[in-house]
């Protein structure tokens, strides 16, 4: 697997592209994002479970209905969220300039929106810009820059990957881009990421594969246990690696399968890096559990805590905080047996064993919980399955952005 | 129902009393507190549902075992909690010390703790003051003054009530501290309540009267998300007032338990409003629910969420957070009729109806919304139950104060 570099344009057929329409009126960021692949695509997605779904989700969860996808449209500025009928025409309606530019199905577009809810989307404003949008589309990784920089809100880092992989000799490759940075949880709130591949996979192939990759990533992922209106996760595969098709169990699955989780996995440590005022990355990894399902739901447990998040930002070695939330987390284990160390580049102490405190160096611990990408090692003596859930620390600045996001 | 002073003194035949020992190594405060009833008194109790459990909840859920107390001895300033074996026995040591002083049997006294987890207990501090501590009790509002201050931790505000009723013709008093300003979740996260009444009533009216006003109250309560390893709620009767035995069902069953329900929602409001480093008390309301159990949810998860919150703190009328965060909660209504409106005592205001936004004054909401008691107000339009959650803001201090809690 190696990494390489031109994000959703990386993979062979792809073009992307992004304009400023002026729906975020007070800056000067592009706002409009076009990804379109020359050929038909095999794809896959997964959405929101909030009950208040966006137009934008409400539409694309139709338009996936039968797995092919051309192109994704997508704006940041506005959620299209809690808009009633005239969101669901607005989302629609973005659908069918994307259709009318390219001659493509109204079916095979996928629209996604991210900022601010409740608000009515200016359809004006992607009616007058479709054109320059199209116009703006590139085979390269400029063409991605700039579909990033328009799917971007409160984000403050560019979350991107490419890798290829061979598979029957040949190269496939896999390009993505996400946006994210607050109300990220396990369901993938405020999220969009969009990936695209130029293998040829089967359609329940790909769609198998992307919910293992999201459930070992973006699942993972907790900012501040709010959940979204908006978020979706869209794989589009146009067979341009000319590979024998892939299916599950036969021709390189395994194989793409990991690559993408990979993909999935960086891109969620970016998200959480990224969290709204986050000045530290925290991964949480449970070792020593009786199933993966125990691991994972303490260690998303142990991640959300406010009071764990708050403690990573002090650097403080508050690790009662850390058995706390593991205690009314909703599974079982042995609090007498758990161990817990805190680990970074500036090395790892034991701070807590068999559920007590051990005699260990606050200054040393200091040290290490003062790092950029801090890691809480939980072990529970338990069984050998283990997981990681990747969250950030709660600084001032996570309240300022969101005492004030509107305005 | 009539407000008189006193406290948990206030009902006849209680005393109280606390004494600064020495367990917060860094404060003049006091940290050391008892009461204790001259008769044995009927008693109940509940605690917290946390898997890691402090000694002092260990120990005392065997002492409430047969519904009979006399005593409650607490510290601060220590949670005794992840101490392991020799926290229990530091446990256990503190109601022997108390049933030594008193003759009484040591299964009449619970024991409560808090403070910072898994630092061992300095058991020879109380062995040293339980002397002073017993000279302390007064019968009056002092020693509930002197108990209250023993029991607070980062809390900024006293949290007491006192209430008279009249049953059988005969007055009834109940009296009632709390501490708790972080962790509050749903679950009594280190929260410490105890109630005194001189109401003669029966051991399981008892229970299921608290157990009902808790439901109401505390377990409406959220500040952050974390719920803790010691909390509890201990109420003990002694029956000096003379009335008949109350029975669920007979002899002012309603009128007490509606009495004891008022008590502990003004301590829970009082608890949301000191929520650490929050500036404003923030009550949820969910109207025209299907049932109570759906306002519930809800109106939990409203009040819980971090963005929500936040809003709260920057007075931003922000009301796709409030749509959005019961989109997520684990129950079912229909977005589309809902409507949303904030309250304070600068007015009210409709922000959002059928699930849509509705034009309004930012100004005005800005101007409700500044007030350091506001409402969020939910309609459904499915029914004729409601539920109240209370929470706070989420501001700079909660941060400042959890940064660095242990030093």
């Amino acid at each position: 697997m190696e990494e390489i570099i031109g994000g959703v344009c990386a993979p062979k057929g792809f073009l992307a592209g992004g304009v400023r329409g002026g729906i975020k009126a007070s800056s000067q960021k592009k706002d409009l994002a076009l990804i379109y692949s020359r050929k038909i695509c095999t794809a896959a997605a997964m959405f929101t479970t909030n009950k208040v779904r966006a137009a934008s989700v409400l539409v694309s969860q139709e338009h996936l209905a039968d797995g092919k996808l051309q192109a994704i449209i997508a704006n940041s500025g506005n959620a299209n969220a809690c808009t009633g009928e005239a969101g669901m025409d607005a989302a629609r309606r973005m659908a069918e300039l994307v259709s009318d530019e390219f001659s493509i199905a109204c079916s095979q577009v996928a629209v996604a929106s991210t900022g601010v809810i409740g608000v009515p989307l200016p359809i004006a404003v992607i009616e007058n810009n479709i054109g320059a949008l199209k116009e703006s589309l590139r085979d390269d990784g400029q063409g991605h820059a700039a579909a990033l920089e328009a799917i971007m809100t409160t984000d403050t880092r560019e979350k991107e990957i490419a890798l290829e992989i061979e598979i029957d000799g040949k190269p496939v490759r896999i390009g993505a881009m996400g946006k994210g940075s607050g109300m990220i949880h396990p369901n993938m709130a405020t999220m969009l990421v969009f990936i695209t591949t130029d293998a040829a996979i089967e359609k329940d192939a790909l769609d198998t594969a992307l919910r293992g990759a999201v459930k070992r990533s973006f699942h993972r992922l907790t900012i501040d246990g709010d959940t979204s209106t908006n978020d979706m996760v869209v794989i589009m595969a146009n067979g341009e690696a000319e590979n024998t098709p892939i299916a599950e169990g036969r021709g390189g699955y395994e194989k793409f399968s990991a690559a993408l989780e990979h993909a999935c996995v960086v891109l969620a440590k970016k998200m959480a890096r990224d969290g709204e005022g986050a000045k530290k990355l925290v991964t949480v990894t449970v070792n020593g559990a009786g199933s993966a399902e125990t691991a994972e739901i303490l260690a998303k447990s142990v991640a959300s805590s406010s009071l764990v998040k708050a403690a990573c930002f002090g650097a403080d070695a508050n690790w009662g905080r850390v058995l706390c939330a593991m205690g009314y987390s909703e599974t079982d284990f042995t609090p007498q047996k758990v161990s817990v160390s805190f680990s970074s580049g500036a090395g790892e102490i034991l701070v807590c064993e068999n559920g007590e405190s051990v005699p260990f160096s606050e200054e040393k611990a200091k040290l290490i919980l003062s790092r950029e990408e801090i890691e809480i090692l939980i072990n529970l003596r338990d069984g050998s399955e283990k997981a990681s859930a990747w969250g950030c620390d709660l600084t001032y600045d996570y309240v300022k952005i969101n005492g004030d996001y509107r305005s």
